[in-house]
């Protein structure tokens, strides 16, 4: 068993695989088949001018600390300043991004059964080779050596979508956005990448917030249609759908507090929809407002052929006063508990089975992975149950997953294969290996227990890297 | 570790056992114990008719194919019409069939994972000595051999049970009928088995229902009860639980969208049963009605002694476009969430403690195992835990149900035993296999780690097969 | 493998370390870095009163079982009377006693797979020194020992407290409380041992129960403040708790239906309580009045620096006989489902970042885990992540609480260490022992996965003894 000094960084080549070491010599031949495959990743949150203009990245703390809230939030409960880190600050100058990079390696016992750790720890010595483990005293010498490195052509953005053997990566857009930079990189032929938009209309399906009219009348500007009416508010989703589809788009991303998608009456749709043009929306009329929206996006989905994505049932903003000081995405949203089986009947009974629907069901809740999620994807053709996302994209909770879902109903064969659904993207390659592995060392536990034989676990595994992501986002 | 070419069918003899070879030589010990005891099936759907007429299986696929949603859910969720499966088909030919089986064989793949490719592949193998998997090019040969077997006397219903060493089965039956079945298995002196109907009231509990009112007229003849008023139908129903329980019933079986059981003051229980009556009641008042029958139903039991089983908090026929199509039970009931602790209080206050109640509290929500059932099940003398049942009968959740319920009060002695709940007769002793194995392997972890010596492993063992069950259902 | 006969006990020294050899060899390394350390014990219920007196301890039943809800109710489960264990009963002589002692025993098999097992059989065999297992047949000779034992000077209270390495340990008590046996401690300079108060005010912030007025009455008395309005509610509960500090508490306790704290306008809250001082509230209006009371024990606690702990969501006196004929507390309460991250806004967003405010969130509901206390507690620095509590604080419910807590966002550091919360003096040893068990396993697990090196290990295990408990209770 391994042990270190404080000062050398681990990363075991079978980390993450089984300890007994039948199933890891299992595991660690599955592994191998499937590890330097290429990366799929239909959807995430990397910002697609960084591909397109292709220049360096700034410094250690703006690539890897500031903008990742998985990073700050550990350290906000640590004690330390979100303000220390770089968020949400106009101005943070040298000395304060080295600081805030001290402070992150001073605190590093912090992320110790984490995977920010798995993450971070794979980042610095796969795409940096560093070897020291982060500390108060190894802070400044990583900082330096991540600097000198990032000034280098390898690492510059292409580089490294190169480097890390990426062949699909999507983006997450506002329905207004102009695209400019998917269509620099189409455009482009020295690039060879390819790089989606996806069309994440949340926003403008939330007509009791303060910012929806202004919102919906920019929706009008942009796609040409009027706005003023319900009528109006579809043909303008209908005319971006399609604006994002001929830009390559795959998909739409939808995140609200609940998963309901329910037609209203005509007559109701347009009454309340004039009221939020009014201004005059109650709260409790938003959400069912919402939720014809909902059912609209998928409806246009079963003709457009877009994949609809669900990422409900999370409380953002949590904490009022770091919302107001800094925004929001600086890890302050907490997930809630939510419900597939009614909130989706009025969809699925409606565009459950037409050829063109697909559906990915993405949750934080894991109660409803054998309840619901793997029912419904074992019976609707249309529905997938996606990969464990955000607080649970972790090694305990993705072996919980394989376990809840498999056997409850959706095989392995409805499975949405795994997403990043990141930011940062020098973590890319570590959290599509962490992945691989936890998927190769469940895949030889069923070689163990004979479940599976070796071929079809070696098929199964190839299975999650290539076909599922191909097959859910229609690739 | 095995590895097969595509054609072998694998049915390793240590199959679900603990990969660990420590681990394994324990399991396989308590599993040998335990694996040739009698089959106890106190829960379950094979038609009462099969044993008595003794008629041969008719084809492949009507026997394993077209009756059973496990299968065929998975098939549709893959893109194959149910019509294809013979579902809902009046006429389906000997081609049709001989087609759905392929069908079947070449989507084979979908099934890893899960328990229906552990049951089928099992089946396969132990009953009809079949050495090939299932796949495009075996379909037709294991369709032969597989019509060629069930052909000869030896795999008749009555000829299997006994060869599967079944020692008790109980039916589902509708309060109405008339157990005609039952009545010929006792009447036949060459007749050794035993076939117990289970009384199941439940459309006769859901008063807003459009078929309510018919029913319990027919439940007022059967009983010659008058059924007109609320007193009436208290008497039709204590008149059918007695003919139940004269013909061999221990138990009753009740499923609707949640547990509650709460008693109306009787004037309000008349009022709204008049109203009900007169087709006039409310969804919302008709799940009040609901609520009180089901009081009703605990205290009869309480008094005539058949035991209660719930099975809560299904979301029937979600797709309601295939329920129009092929009917109900073709795969599209969906698991909800379910609430005991405050939805059994009542009844359970009331009967709780009774001598002569006893109550099954099944779920496919697991978050009640930990949380609700075994709390229950560890302070009333009433109730026990039943087994993992339908989505969650299979070895991940199996394994999940003892850990969770075991250390957080219900022990080994306040639970149900193992329950097939199948239509599937020629999967039953397969489905008893996996419960043994799963719990032979359970209990090997519990030596390995010194919580139990293994002369308490092997006496557990027996009492999950053989003293529970007979507990749990007073046979 | 052990294999015993039924009449010897058996404590394996490495009981609950994992099967494998591999991980039990670096489980055995990392337990024995902390078995011998001492015990904190910031929460629980022994009465101080017996270490204040330090008189012995009566006899085996009273000392074992009658008080002890974990033993009673699963033999009530199994058909003892409570009356025949001594619960609720005035007189129980010595026969009867003896006879409450085999009841146990002859139903020892009840407890297999049980906590109390583990705790029960290390009480009798690390601290009696007994060879024998409970049976029937060794009941009687059990009893004898255990009574000559406790006859003697070192099985008396403080004698224990010494030999058990306890370093701290607090009680659970009443608002109205003296704490008379707290201070005769501190006065007593013989004694070298640490005994908290807990400030426990439930039953003050229940204004819909008939017992609330006279409560508010007596705090008002021993306050010396006019309890007749809010503001004196107020300042009473400030008074009470300053009494309480003084007298050495680090916590206030809180356990209601659910865990929301919510402030209303001033003038509304002044009319509620106005109403509920009339004994005119309303249920509803009573949870509305209490949420406010809560969140005005949040901010007493932000500003007095106690730290504050939740255990909501438990049905208390779920069977109404019962708790009639035995009173509160008796093995009739049930576990409910609980939600943290609505209910907990408005108090986390008033006062989640406030340098005096601790949060220690306990649950039974396992859902919230990895989606709600984890999150919560990886961003607010006052929220930590309590110990699996009451049902679950059972081996698999305490691997489960790693597994599901650390990844998803609390990591190793935003965690309570373990709280025994029992009235079971002799248990509080082998309860410590179980988690520093479990611990050692899960930490084996992460270092044979190279996810952590056995340095991290170590110096984490020590962090779960010893830094936890005194970061999250200000020790």
């Amino acid at each position: 068993m391994p042990t270190t000094t404080q000062d050398a960084l681990s990363v075991h080549p079978d980390r993450l695989l089984p300890a007994e070491p039948g199933l890891r010599k299992v595991a660690r031949e599955i592994y191998d088949s499937v590890k330097d495959l290429p990366i799929i990743s239909p959807h995430g949150h990397v910002p697609a001018q960084w591909l397109a203009d292709d220049v360096p990245f700034e410094d250690p703390t703006s690539l890897l600390i500031t903008p990742d809230h998985y990073v700050n939030r550990l350290l906000h409960a640590n004690g330390v300043s979100l303000a220390d880190l770089g968020v949400g600050q106009k101005e943070f100058g040298d000395e304060q991004k080295r600081n805030a990079f001290r402070l992150l390696c001073a605190n590093w016992k912090a992320y110790r059964g984490t995977p920010v750790k798995f993450w971070f720890e794979s980042e610095l010595a796969d795409i940096f080779g560093i070897t020291q483990a982060p500390s108060a005293h190894t802070a400044d010498a990583i900082y330096d050596q991540i600097a000198e490195a990032i000034a280098r052509p390898e690492f510059r953005p292409r580089a490294l979508y190169k480097q890390f053997g990426i062949e699909f990566i999507a983006t997450t857009d506002d329905p207004a956005d102009d695209l400019r930079f998917h269509e620099k990189l189409v455009a482009d032929s020295t690039w060879e990448g390819k790089v989606a938009p996806t069309f994440r209309p949340d926003k403008y399906l939330e007509p009791a917030t303060a910012a929806w009219n202004g919102l919906v009348d920019r929706l009008g500007e942009v796609s040409g249609v009027d706005t003023g009416t319900y009528a109006g508010w579809v043909a303008a989703m209908e005319n971006r759908r399609a604006f994002f589809k001929e830009h390559g788009a795959v998909s739409s991303d939808h995140s609200h507090r609940d998963a309901r998608a329910e037609k209203l009456d005509d007559a109701e749709a347009e009454r309340l929809y004039a009221k939020a043009r009014n201004g005059e929306i109650t709260p409790e009329e938003g959400d069912t407002l919402r939720r014809d929206f909902m059912f609209q996006q998928a409806r246009m989905a079963s003709e457009d052929g877009l994949v609809m994505t669900l990422h409900p049932a999370v409380y953002r903003n949590h904490h009022t006063e770091s919302f107001e000081k800094y925004g929001a995405d600086v890890g302050g949203d907490i997930p809630m508990s939510v419900e597939f089986t009614r909130a989706l009947q009025p969809m699925l009974s409606a565009f459950g089975t037409h050829p063109n629907f697909q559906l990915v069901l993405f949750t934080i809740d894991e109660t409803v992975y054998s309840r619901e999620l793997a029912p419904l994807a074992g019976f609707y053709p249309s529905v997938y149950v996606g990969a464990p996302w955000w607080f649970i994209d972790e090694p305990d909770a993705i072996r919980r997953y394989r376990r809840a879902i498999t056997g409850s109903g959706a095989g392995f064969g409805r499975t949405s294969g795994f997403i990043d659904d990141t930011r940062a993207f020098l973590s890319i390659p570590a959290r599509h290996d962490m992945s691989r592995r936890l998927d190769a060392g469940y895949l030889a536990e069923l070689v163990g227990e004979n479940r599976l034989t070796m071929d079809e676990a070696l098929d199964a595994a190839h299975d999650f890297v290539v076909t599922q992501p191909r097959k859910a986002f229609k690739l």
